[in-house]
């Protein structure tokens, strides 16, 4: 795209001026609508070195308040951010509703230096390419507005602007090394942004290419699409998103009412007897899989009263605290929930090596958030596939994903409920809201039913823990996960 | 401390048995106790390599809910985090209210380890002694229950025990190259140990030495601390804290009311011209402190419609976006308000070389949660001193601490607040809750008297920004931001 690239003819200098006057004056007015629609904004700024980036999101951001945008400058990953997931720092960085986000360069950039740099290669590209779609398809589809614009300038303009830059000692230090090895390779960088920006142009976040030759002429063009965007996306806020097609391998599960549940129990004695050599075994194999850098996310859902906590207790019991954490999942805070909902799980991520365990998920979509209406059916059943998307994600970055549903029937529950109300040690468990969940236990399961035909992946599979018998959902669960890791071990050999 | 301590008389098998079952059972139940009372408890591990920190820690937490704990390894701090205060990253890891946190070794051993590698001695040691003494001060007087163990071992036991985990190559990561340094190094090292906790041992947070010889008497020593420090902590939550007399130097500073406003005007011309040269000048020096590495933190406080959006607009148009944030500052979200009231401005401050702005700040203690009952008379009342304190960290860190008051009379906020009342694209900037503020008026301006005489310190001292004629304030503001990067520039010579 780029080679062949023609730019528009840049307008007289009259003619400019009256543009941009009208360009910023709309775009101050669209801030308030922004955020009165609730609409959140990422715009993208990647490009050439000295291409000028950072002077037009000054530009741009002069005509906005303070309180509602957000300026990322996205240097080259730490070395805590190389043991996450690439898109972390990315998926870290996305606005709250009705505010903005201006990226001084990302996933374009790193993406295309691990290609120049051979540290990226065929299959290894493709997946990654994949994995950015499914990003910014992912943020469209609930509501961002992803602008990504190209600052497009010639080799010998480039020359030009780091000399200058080079020559004074406060502005020296914008002109990396990376930049300077760009100008040398300008042909191959063209080559590799051209690939890459025909590999991610796509209708719903599409590459605007900014002739920045001339500073206040890249402004405009900048403000203008911005402005224009930003117009279309709030007609559309509204839309339904189409549902995609489930494209993963997936596992038959049963319906929940077919899973016998009878039967399943352990005496006290087999309990303690597999309990502690299990608890070993999920000792040592942590010491290996921190060596071996290898993340493992292991996730809880389950009927109120199920047993969860007494079951992740089991898990935790044999794991050095200094390479777990257990994240306890409640109603999100505003700050959460004034972003993608998979946001607040994107960032409780586990360093590689490290194990994170989810007390409640992002599954919470398909049961709470359905049920009560906190999304729109749109929202809930787009996830399905979302979810088994960022699954996609985690495994493919080299994590083992564990996903438990522990089970039990109505009557047990109500047992439990009953046993919780009448001892005052436990009366905390229990809450108004589990009873008020409890009416509803047939939507939910029927919910439940279909959230696990929909998400149990070849790559991420739900095992269902029968927990009439804690005991036994337990020792399940136990040999699980030492299975999970053994086979993840074997596959890394 | 160290060198003459004599441990306790280990007890005999089955009397072990016996306390650790009843300390066990007793923190299963306080777990719960901490929760209803809300009381946040720290549990700093420090001690010997090989002393089995992790260890202890893993037996602790068996007797928690997994939902109630946090276990952190404070590893040797990253580039970013070196970028910020030392305390910044123990700040961050504090616990909500009824939960605990567990470190992994703190800042114990960051200091005890730069002065043995020769990176901070004399002064800089005391600063530092003062700034953690203050830290732990903080904590315990705004409810925190701070618990300090110093796992202790002998050179002897210590080449024993690590001798074993370098046998094994799924144990050995656990020796860093530091513990067997340490080991080498033992008397060296026990001297710092020494001076470090008698430099740090006060009655809210004094230290417990374990003899961490035995892993079970260990484990016993701990818990029957904690246990025993918890129930002195409930029994003392309700209790109200010390009040400290200021130390810092202050600035005298006038009353709001003697404070001239007519006649502070410019002229649309006057303004404009001042207002390109100082943006000017800001913009280099911008570069300036980029390159020196110097960190700016200009604060924001002011009558509701005095001008302070716009005011800080002015500031930033003059800055690269990539070197500066904007914070606003609204009601704390739920897990901010769990933590000490200064946690959500610790984790917002910007890196050395950046800038960082606060609209409506700290000071927020001393005004609205003190005149709507947010916090207790004691709280508000220590707050002053507090907010000395963390100024005094930030500009012994470096920073360059900058404080504005916006002011205005009650006639000019009562014409604003009409003025935005009856144009409807700045109605978004006026609500219930401002008329209400105006009620409070006379309040209000006898807590901001107060605020300004016990809080312009001679290191960060309030500037008040008379804003009648906001131009007026506005170039006041630039001049002063302007004036004082330039004196740090100068002492930094």
């Amino acid at each position: 795209m780029l080679k062949q690239w023609k730019p528009e003819e840049k307008p007289e200098n009259e003619q400019m001026k009256e543009r941009l006057d009208a360009a910023r004056a709309r775009l101050y007015e669209l801030q308030m609508q922004i955020k009165e629609h609730k609409i959140p904004v990422l715009v993208l700024f990647e490009g050439w070195g000295a291409a000028g980036k950072g002077g037009v999101i000054g530009k741009v951001i002069k005509n906005i308040d303070p309180r509602f945008f957000k300026v990322a400058t996205m240097a080259a990953p730490t070395e805590e951010e190389l043991r996450k997931p690439f898109l972390y720092r990315y998926f870290r960085e996305i606005p709250e509703q009705g505010k903005f986000t201006f990226l001084d360069s990302g996933w374009m950039q790193e993406t295309t230096r691990d290609v120049l740099k051979h540290r990226l290669k065929d299959d290894a590209y493709e997946l990654r390419i994949e994995s950015i779609r499914r990003f910014e398809r992912q943020l469209t589809d609930n509501g961002y507005l992803l602008l990504k614009f190209f600052m497009h300038i010639s080799q010998k303009e480039q020359t030009k602007r780091m000399k200058v830059l080079l020559e004074n000692e406060d502005t020296a230090w914008r002109v990396s090394e990376e930049d300077q090895w760009e100008n040398v390779h300008y042909k191959d960088c063209r080559k590799v942004f051209d690939k890459y920006i025909s590999d991610t142009n796509s209708p719903s976040a599409p590459w605007y290419i900014i002739d920045a030759g001339s500073r206040k002429w890249a402004e405009l063009q900048v403000l203008e699409n911005l402005v224009q965007s930003i117009e279309v996306a709030m007609q559309n806020s509204a839309r339904s998103v189409p549902i995609l097609q489930n494209v993963f391998p997936l596992v038959k599960m049963p319906k929940l009412a077919d899973v016998e549940l009878t039967g399943k129990a352990l005496s006290d004695e087999e309990y303690k007897t597999e309990l502690k050599s299990l608890q070993a075994r999920l000792e040592e194999l942590h010491n290996v899989i921190y060596r071996k850098k290898i993340p493992v996310i292991i996730t809880y859902e389950g009927w109120d009263a199920a047993g969860k906590g007494g079951n992740i207790k089991r898990i935790t019991g044999a794991l050095d605290p200094r390479g777990y954490e257990v994240h306890p999942i409640a109603s999100p805070e505003p700050h959460e929930k004034a972003r993608h909902y998979l946001w607040r799980f994107w960032t409780r991520l586990p360093k590689d090596g490290h194990i994170a365990i989810f007390d409640r998920t992002w599954y919470g979509r398909v049961m709470v958030e359905r049920l009560e209406g906190f999304c729109s059916e749109n929202d809930w059943k787009r996830a399905y596939n979302e979810m088994n998307e960022f699954e996609k994600e985690l495994t493919d970055w080299g994590a083992v994903v564990i996903k438990f549903w522990v089970h039990i029937d109505k009557d047990t529950q109500l047992q439990r409920f009953t046993d919780r109300q009448n001892n005052p040690e436990k009366q905390w468990k229990i809450t108004d809201e589990d009873w008020r969940n409890r009416e509803k236990w047939d939507a939910y399961e029927g919910a439940i039913n279909e959230m696990l035909q929909k998400t149990s992946t070849r790559y991420a599979p739900w095992y269902i823990l029968e927990s009439v018998d804690k005991k036994y959902a337990r020792i399940k669960a136990l040999k699980i996960v030492i299975e999970r890791i053994e086979k993840a071990l074997e596959e890394k050999k």
